[in-house]
């Protein structure tokens, strides 16, 4: 293609992204990109506390943190890609359809996970991991909670 | 599937995982997922501050910051992604191999957009929006020179 064809069709195809999209030009699939892409992020870093806690590797207090802290700056993130934008998608997802007429109610378990996920952050960094159990646990209790009701089972 | 059938896969699978494994039981795809998910998430909120600046859509101080903050924190994630143990993967993935050649180098990168990233994040909250510009283009720079050199073309 020469670079006036690839300009007409950049053109034609910006031209076109209204018609697809919402008041910021994203697509719904995006959307579900976004929030699996944060959501898997959460689990890497939660998934390397874990044997930790449970004594299968050796627990280091700074990788904990550094995995804690991760878990909890990335808590605020997927809220932002169950807006009803979403809901259009066609991309294979989990999601109950109760999310898009539960909002208030889903907000609170979003907001239950950042708070769990903050305070095992906080308590992090301590010489015994045996005192973070009780907040690593409270974390994992909110992922089931919500899993539980707004996603189907695999 | 009966549920014992059910369990017996479940264990014949967790016995197989030392051989494919590394010392934290995760896949080199697990690797490529996980960096994937965070530069997916990287760009949402890169590409949310894009239009602003270019004055596409309303400049809203506070959403740009946030925005802002989230590239910020982020911005620590990937290199985790791209340890030797992710380099046997099967999935799909643009990187090149120098990737897993030129350690040094690449990280120098990473740390680039790190600064870059914080930058950005420290000046957003500013009245007006043309004073982040150069903090934007930045990050931007930073992206594309990495891009340039690690990633194949898509």
């Amino acid at each position: 293609m020469n670079p006036t064809m690839k300009k007409l069709m950049m053109s034609a195809i910006l031209l076109s992204l209204p018609i697809l999209g919402n008041a910021q030009d994203k697509t719904a699939d995006d959307y579900v990109e976004y929030r699996q892409g944060v959501f898997n992020a959460i689990g890497w870093h939660f998934k390397k506390m874990g044997p930790m806690i449970q004594g299968r590797i050796p627990y280091d207090a700074v990788e904990f943190k550094r995995h804690a802290e991760a878990v909890a700056v990335l808590s605020h993130m997927p809220a932002e890609g169950f807006v009803k934008e979403a809901k259009d998608s066609t991309l294979p997802t989990r999601v109950k359809p109760d999310v898009w007429f539960q909002t208030e109610r889903f907000n609170t378990y979003m907001d239950d996970m950042i708070k769990a996920a903050a305070e095992l952050a906080e308590q992090a960094g301590v010489e015994d991991k045996d005192e973070l159990r009780p907040a690593y646990g409270n974390v994992a209790k909110q992922c089931k909670a919500c899993h539980d009701r707004y996603r189907e089972r695999g």
